[in-house]
């Protein structure tokens, strides 16, 4: 795990650039084969996708892609390893004395912004993951797994600040729990009733009834 | 779907006795292809199950398997497709005016039950979902589900009662997302800090920090 993927302070800001255009990088390589393999998907169906189609369209060799995914399947669904191993450090570069729904609330405002900037990536997700129900209950498991990662990482955070009991940590769990419950609210609503309302104002909304 | 698997009124009390005997009997077949799918992997992994071999562990026809679950895949995970099919019923069979959060309480109690019932079952799916990542993710995948079908009984029962504004459904999804939230909660605690904890007396805690 590597803390270079969310703005944290470093002493020397050579060595902050410099691992941040390496973390760039990472992302984007990552980011060319998961679009490789939902272009081909997209375009041929899952069964006859294999690495090496991937690997030709993504640009790179078969060994550097099983550097980012153990397989096929992985690159479909595509980043989900690195988004559990940035939370940790994205939770502990969240102010002090931040509470799990704010910082649930941050997190879901960044992954809205990451959705506008690809708009194009996520609509071809949409569409084959209600093509492929397989792939979709796949999708639905890799966010259940996100979740779960962000309760863990908000736990462990305030771990590190105060003594917990079993009851704080439950207190933790359902607070965290009902606010990524409030993101995907947001995200059925936007999909379904609303789809031209701004998807971060929805956020907001729906944080709001909370 | 039929509203026979919930406590639903009828005029006639043979009818529903004869259709609550049926009902109960195609529960017992569904749970009994699950567990024979769930015994089979647990000793033998998932690389040499088939829907032979399950489907005379469970003492059923391969016609008979195929009119419970589509693939043997499916028959691992269990019963899912019934939960869904049976949640509309499940809202509808609730007091009128019952609130979202109330209805997902009473679900996820109706769910402990079940649990408590069971718990060879379930500590095998827990064992099996550990051993197997892929599997794994399928069942989250497969609770995110039904949690979206909960959401959605919700909102149509509402609608059924009143006219309901876009923001009207935003609130009972966040409402009902957040309650859904709070049982994931309490089922992780449970999991992990007081497994020795009544997980009833748990939902109630988590519930009571909504």
């Amino acid at each position: 795990m590597t803390a270079a993927s969310v703005p944290v302070r470093y002493a020397d800001p050579e060595v902050d650039q410099d691992c941040g255009l390496r973390e760039r990088k990472k992302r984007e390589t990552r980011l060319a084969i998961h679009r490789a393999a939902l272009r081909l998907a997209h375009e041929s169906g899952l069964e006859s996708l294999t690495v090496d189609a991937i690997s030709e369209r993504a640009g790179v060799s078969a060994r550097t892609f099983f550097n980012y995914y153990p397989t096929k399947d992985d690159a479909l669904l595509g980043g989900s390893g690195a988004d559990l191993e940035s939370l940790p450090a994205f939770v502990a570069a969240r102010p002090a004395g931040e509470s799990p729904r704010e910082s649930v609330r941050f997190l879901a405002l960044q992954r809205v912004e990451s959705l506008a900037r690809d708009p194009e990536l996520w609509a071809m997700r949409r569409e084959l993951t209600q093509r492929e129900p397989s792939l979709g209950l796949r999708f639905l498991g890799m966010y259940a797994r996100v979740d779960r990662a962000m309760v863990d990482a908000l736990i462990a955070r305030a771990r590190s600040e105060r003594e917990l009991s079993a009851a704080d940590e439950l207190a933790i769990a359902v607070e965290a729990y009902a606010a990524l419950g409030a993101f995907r609210a947001a995200t059925r609503y936007h999909l379904s009733a609303a789809a031209d309302a701004d998807l971060a104002d929805v956020v907001d909304l729906a944080f709001g009834c909370l």
